[in-house]
Order: structure tokens, then C-alpha cells, then sequence
């Protein structure tokens, strides 16, 4: 690994690092806010933070404002690139597929399979080099993210609720199955299959395991560009068949961006905070 | 004028301006934070940021995290533009001259003295069109700055002490007169007379104009890059010489960027706040 960056923010550290993955294929990036309790050698809790379409690893530590919170409650953020990089990895024809699209998800369909293995990167590298590298309570790891991110927090933690204690979500994807976003890079990298699909679709998930956290966070903006493609209430309808517990919150006037999320950012790293001290 | 863009923040609007400006002879973007007091139409205290070198006028909005302390102090944030824009603008031979890097200053020398008329601009026609445009208590008006645009700030405060009731900065120019980045933009938009320079150097219009403010507060990063550019140590002296209170705050490891300017942005505005309520 290499560090990149690391620059002094609210008393902690804001450090961009480069790993090499064997799922990617390549090297990633990856920004990790250091709070200052984790500097003086403190194991604290983290959170892993899955960008949207076309974002970066930057995207979140210039954008959400979450730093300044993370450091009074002493959390590690880590967030990763959205997508496998480089001019050896697979574009798509627009930006909502290929490079800044990577859906969180393992492609098995040609010519994404060779790259785009974000699912195991994310929790089979990037969750273990983290536990190596920082001072991280094992048992105090959430997960949370935006749009295709918010899809990404959502499927990973039913995937591998053992991994993540807490998560949400702003203006998640829903259900990637019914949305033109999720058809376009389903059918790409799954191939057809809807049975696969359904494998990757937060609802389908929550419908298949249950009800796995005391409880989940989800942030909506009633002016949010991209509502027909999210299905909150899809989401919110499977919760209550299988007796999830969901805070799903509708904002008056809020729109899809950073403008959105860093307006609740507080929240969420205050609900992520109370249930990892559980 | 022209709302380009409107994005609800913190129960506010991020709004995003262009205004036609007779002395930069075109059009200017200018950021607009309005907080939710003011969208009620109350009266609100405001102020105005001028930002560094390369930036424009959505530096501010998207890294300096401000709109959450404004929101609930209910404070308009203005923020222009650093210099004139558009194909027919003199460009400098680089990024610390011409567009980019107006000054806050009126040129004089060709080919700059065309539309490099930043101070004209922001203290004729922009407070003006803000005063008329939105709902702001003219008494209860304060400005502040990072780096050139923390030279602007105290520049125009000293020149301008009737308009602004407050002052701070981060990292400021405090003595363009004696540093490169000073001497290479007042060569070349102001000739060579060092005189005239005095009149727009920080240091120098306290030494003539005295203390003209109740306090002036001031954060420098330790770890700052171009910390040789900057000299805090002369604008504090000659606030010691004229009896000018200053608050000027050392910080060990931070750095000359937006990290280190949203590590302190809370206090910044609580001390405009309080000044400005006096």
C-alpha cells in the first residue's frame, strides 16, 4: 500500500491511500478519515462509506462533511473508489456503466468479469487490510452510502451481516431490479437471469433473510431527480413483511446531491455511533 | 441576474448567481447561501468570502462546510468569483496571475486594467445588488478570506470599514507588498510604483489607517506550504503598533488547504456573529 495524501483535519487525519487488489486486478484508492482518538492508538469504531455513480474516493471527504462529527465521536471512515480504474479495465458506453460504476457487485459476464469484482474486493480485501492497518473495534464496523452506494450498503450488510453491525443509506437503490440503473448493469454484469438479480436487489434480500439489524436508516429528498429510480417504498413495504424495524425519512425539497446528504450527515453518524456501542 | 442553480442545504438554498458586471465587463457567478431565517424574509446578518488563487465561486460552497452553523445562526453567505472570467479576459502566464487571481484589486497596467477591477466590483455592484436582493441587515455586514482572498478581506476592510463590521481570515496574504505572489500580481496589475502597493497591502493600510476594528481573527496552519508567502508575524506586529486587537491562532500540522479552513470555518463564523450582532 501507499499513502498518497494525509492532511490534518479537525484534529484527526484525511489520508488517501493506494492498494493493490487482486480482485481488481490493479490498484484502488481509498480515503480513510483518522479521528484523532484512532491517531493516539485507540481502537475505535468505523464505517464504510460506498459512493454513487461516477464519484470517487474523493467525492465523499470533499463533499459530505462528515469529519467533523467523526472526530468528536472518534469514528474511521473508509471510502473506497466506486469502480475498478485504468485504461486496461473495461468502459461502458455511458456513465452509469463501467469505470465509476462497479455496482458493488461480482461480474460474471464478459467483459466486466476480468475487473469488476467490487463485492470481494470491498469485503474480502478492503474490510481485512482495514482491520490490519487501524485500530479498529472488530465488533463496531457499520456500513453506509448514496444512490448506487446506498444499493451497495444495503445488499453487503444482508450479505454479510456478520461483517457489519449497523447500516444506511441516502437515496439508496432499492430494488436494482425494477429500475432502468439497475436493468442496465445487471444485464451487463449478471447476464440474465433474473434469479441472479434477485441475489443483488436489496428488497429481494431483505424479503429472502429477514429482518438482521435492530434497525435501519434511509434519508429520501422529495425533489430528488433520480426518485423513480430508488423505489424507497419497495424497500420499506419488505421491511415490514419481515418485521424490520426502518427509519425511512422524507425530505420536503431535498434533490439527489452532496447538498442532500451533508444535511444529514450528522444523523447518520449519530445512528451508526449508538448502534455500534451496543 | 441569473439563478443558474438552487439547492435546498440545511433547510436553506444553495443558490449560485450570474450577475452582469460593468466594471469586469461581463458576466460573474457569485454563491448565494441563504439560510432558512432568510427565506422567512427576516432580516439577516451576512457575509461575504473571498476566496484564494484558482479557486472560483464554488470553492467555498463545496469545501469549506459552512452551511450548517449558518443555517442555524442565520447567516447569508456570499461568495464571488476570484477574478473576471471569459475568452476575451486577459490569462496570466500561469496560475498565480490573471484568471483566478484577480486580487480584490483595481488594475491599472495594460492588458489587466480592461477587466481586472475585482475591488469595484465586489464593494460598488455586488454588495449593492446583494443589499438590494436579499434580505440582509446592511448594518450587519462582515467579510472574510482564504489566502489571496484573506489579502481581500482585510484589504477591503480597511479600506472599507463604513461596509464591513467584521473581519477575519484564514492563512491570509498579510503583506503582498514583500512576498512573490504579491510582488508578480501588484507588477503587473499595479506598475511599479511600491506607493501605490502600499495602499493594497494589509500590513501597510493598518500601519496608516490604525485599529479600526474591535478584533481581527486570524488562523494560520503550522504545516502551511506557502507559509514564506504569508506573513502573519508583520500584520500581528503592526497590529501590536497601532493598538489593533487581534486574535491570531497558531495551528500545529494543518495545512494551507480546505481541510484546515473547515477545521475552524465554526469558529470563524461564531465570531462573526458575535461581532456583527454588537
Amino acid at each position: 500500500m501507499e499513502l498518497l495524501s494525509n492532511t490534518i483535519c479537525f484534529d484527526g487525519e484525511q489520508r488517501i491511500y493506494q492498494i493493490q487488489s487482486n480482485y481488481l486486478k490493479g490498484a484502488s484508492k481509498v480515503a480513510v478519515y483518522m479521528p484523532p482518538q484512532a491517531l493516539k492508538g485507540q481502537k475505535c469504531a468505523a464505517l464504510f462509506y460506498l459512493a454513487g455513480l461516477t464519484c470517487t474516493e474523493e467525492t465523499f471527504i470533499i463533499k459530505a462533511h462528515a469529519q467533523r462529527l467523526a472526530s468528536q465521536l472518534g469514528l474511521i471512515l473508509i471510502a473506497p473508489d466506486t469502480s475498478p480504474r485504468g485504461q486496461y479495465v473495461a468502459q461502458g458506453d455511458s456513465w452509469d456503466l463501467g469505470q465509476g460504476a462497479g455496482f458493488y457487485i461480482n461480474a460474471t459476464q464478459a467483459p466486466w468479469s476480468e475487473h469488476f469484482q467490487m463485492e470481494s474486493y470491498i469485503v474480502d480485501e478492503l474490510y481485512s487490510w482495514a482491520l490490519e492497518t487501524f485500530p479498529i473495534q472488530s465488533n463496531a464496523i457499520g456500513i453506509f452510502g448514496h444512490s448506487m452506494g446506498g444499493h451497495g450498503a444495503l445488499t453487503l450488510a444482508w450479505k454479510y451481516p456478520h461483517y457489519f453491525k449497523s447500516v444506511s443509506a441516502f437515496a439508496p437503490i432499492c430494488a436494482p431490479s425494477e429500475c432502468p440503473w439497475g436493468e442496465k448493469a445487471f444485464s451487463h454484469y449478471l447476464g440474465d437471469d433474473p434469479s441472479v438479480w434477485r441475489q443483488h436487489d436489496a428488497t429481494q434480500l431483505l424479503l429472502s433473510k429477514g429482518a438482521l439489524f435492530d434497525e435501519v436508516l434511509i434519508d429520501q429528498g422529495l425533489k430528488d431527480q433520480f426518485y423513480s429510480q430508488l423505489n424507497p417504498e419497495k424497500f420499506q413495504q419488505a421491511c415490514n413483511a419481515v418485521g424490520q424495524k426502518i427509519s425511512l425519512r422524507f425530505h420536503e425539497g431535498y434533490d439527489h446531491g452532496y447538498y442532500f446528504i451533508q444535511s444529514f450527515m450528522d444523523d447518520h453518524l449519530q445512528f451508526h455511533a449508538l448502534q455500534l456501542q451496543k
